[in-house]
């Protein structure tokens, strides 16, 4: 396919703000999913041993026949990885011509990329924190397998989870995107950039792993939520919305394809740690995007990115209740973000709840 | 008051990511007024000469006692300005000593400003675009007012109007704010920078004055959604949200205080016509976070800021009909916005539609 700006994938430029705007046209013919679907089939909302006929009608279940392609999953049983029927990225798009990077005004181009679906488990009621240890080493198996592969090849492997409807979830079976690109993201692009001058200023300290020792070591932790051997869990200094965390490995790790065997397992517990605790905040299955962002993939494989930390981020947006949230509107579009609760408070509640007893296993 | 970040509003420092959020933990105390008033008291719902009763209640409106200070609004007319009464940002804490400029990590500043409310009229059912132009040129006007008021002390008087439950309305009165800061945030800051490097690079031209000429001039229009004598209103280029667009002065004016009367009266119609256009792309009062970027001030009011061109943007969620919007979340938090509709496509879709009629008034 030769670009095409009316029908193929490509990034548009914003002068004023200095970042970049993905462009989805092909998109257009997709049916509409988000916000349709009966809310009986909500994850969580019945109990998860209560799987029952919904396995056909749910394009994520195994067995599932998705409209599209019409492609058959198959019986799944731990995860299941496939191709996103309605792509934000497409991958064959051939020639820039009409790529125009010299215009200071209009200027564009070519994204190229794949996207593709992560479902987490064949049972559509169960979510993360839910799920046994065993289930949720496997969802890591599988983030570092699409990871390592689609690495090779893109500059920028995004895994990102959109969690609750209130989080434009489109479907709630539990499951993951990823979307490679040919490019850096503006977030991606800003952090490469962030952490570079920090380790030249600093003669080669890394900005995350200096942060998580003074977290450490100089504020009482007064924002951390919760550590283990390898990992720690905080409510950042700066954090944006209410309840939101950064997870991170204590050691210097640039990619989520660079953890060895027993951070993984790690890993597998602090997140089901810290999704308990979400959970048991309001009693609700707590809605979130999450994604994690390492070091630059593709051509910067070559390169030397020891300025990067891995990490992940939890942006959930409920702020009193199950139902009420943070808004990011009027003065945070136009200005900046706001927030009420400071970080110190958010931090303490989610310490003082448990990680270990779900809210739906409490015995009364 | 001694600044205490426990208690006073103030700014935190994001290092990844290079930009501030705003601390308000004074607005703790604030009682909850959004997603709870009852669903009858949403403006435009009933017919707008139906306003009854609900005056008392509602502490926008004319002649209700307000909940905090016991103060009783005035009989207003027209517009109505009064403090915030749970103001984002305080005005009189004295003194940075716990300010931490220097850490490269844990960096903060005081946020001094004030938070104020402006009523555009005495009827709660009544939204901009069904009101008279006599009417929106008293909300105009109180604009200027306002903003000439507080662009003495602060650097920035940022305007802004949340409209509709979805965009995190608390109140369905007809009504806007505005927050003044002793400091840029994020996006004044940016913009600031960017027009300043494209007037240097340009000898002097101005970035969005250059890019009206060549929307009017090289693209067949394609992206613009209407203009008159002084004004034009683009779904830009590099638009974000759906529908967003645009609005700015053809002619070059630094700041809002700078319109003559005539520009005042061409905003006045370009606005209602815009509106009526919004609300009539779904039959719905159309939801939108809008406000203004102009020149920054206080102490900017004595530097050349001729890179600097006024405009007014409108960001509405909405995307295929009056329920369902275009959520910005997973990918769009972690690495880049993306959207399906081509801004194109968008302002043709408003083009074609009547910014005369607004579909409440249609006769069947
Ligand atoms: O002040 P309001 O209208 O109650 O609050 C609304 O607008 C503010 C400024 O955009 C936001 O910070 C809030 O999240 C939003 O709910
Ligand atoms: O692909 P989904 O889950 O249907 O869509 C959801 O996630 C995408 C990636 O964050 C967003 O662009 C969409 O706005 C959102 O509704």
């Amino acid at each position: 396919m030769t670009f095409d700006p009316t029908k193929h994938s490509h990034c548009r430029y914003n002068p004023l703000k200095d970042e970049w705007i993905l462009v989805s046209p092909q998109r257009l013919s997709r049916p509409w999913q988000g916000q349709v679907h009966d809310d009986k089939n909500d994850a969580d909302d019945d109990d998860e041993n209560n799987n029952n006929n919904q396995q056909s009608t749910n394009p994520l279940c195994p067995g599932a026949i998705r409209g599209k392609t019409n492609e058959r999953n198959p019986f799944y049983e731990h995860t299941y990885v496939f191709d996103n029927d309605f792509p934000a990225l497409l991958s064959d798009i051939s020639d820039d011509q009409n790529d125009n990077n010299n215009d200071d005004l209009f200027r564009c181009h070519v994204a190229r990329g794949v996207c593709k679906v992560i479902c987490f488990h064949p049972n559509s009621k169960l979510t993360l924190p839910r799920m046994t240890l065993d289930d949720i080493t496997y969802v890591i198996k599988t983030w570092i397998d699409v990871y390592r592969d689609l690495a090779n090849k893109y500059q920028w492997v995004q895994i990102f989870e959109n969690r609750g409807e209130i989080m434009g979830c489109s479907n709630p079976h539990p499951h993951c995107q990823v979307w490679a690109t040919d490019f850096l993201p503006n977030e991606a692009r800003i952090k490469h950039r962030t952490q570079k001058d920090y380790f030249k200023k600093h003669n080669g300290n890394v900005l995350l792993l200096d942060y998580i020792k003074r977290e450490l070591n100089d504020f009482k932790k007064e924002r951390i939520v919760i550590d283990n051997e390898y990992w720690i869990v905080i409510v950042p200094y700066w954090a944006t919305w209410p309840y939101e965390t950064m997870l991170l490995p204590k050691r210097h790790i640039l990619r989520l394809s660079d953890l060895t065997n027993d951070e993984q397992i790690g890993l597998c517990q602090i997140m089901k740690q810290l999704l308990i605790k979400y959970d048991n905040l309001f009693n609700t299955s707590f809605p979130y995007s999450m994604g994690w962002h390492g070091a630059p993939t593709g051509s910067f494989n070559n390169e030397d990115c020891s300025h990067w930390q891995l990490h992940a981020l939890y942006y959930p947006p409920l702020v009193r209740s199950a139902t009420i949230k943070k808004f990011m509107v009027g003065y945070e579009m136009l200005a900046q973000a706001q927030r009420d609760i400071t970080p110190e408070y958010a931090a303490q509640s989610l310490r003082n709840l448990s990680g270990e007893i779900h809210y739906k296993d409490k015995k009364n």
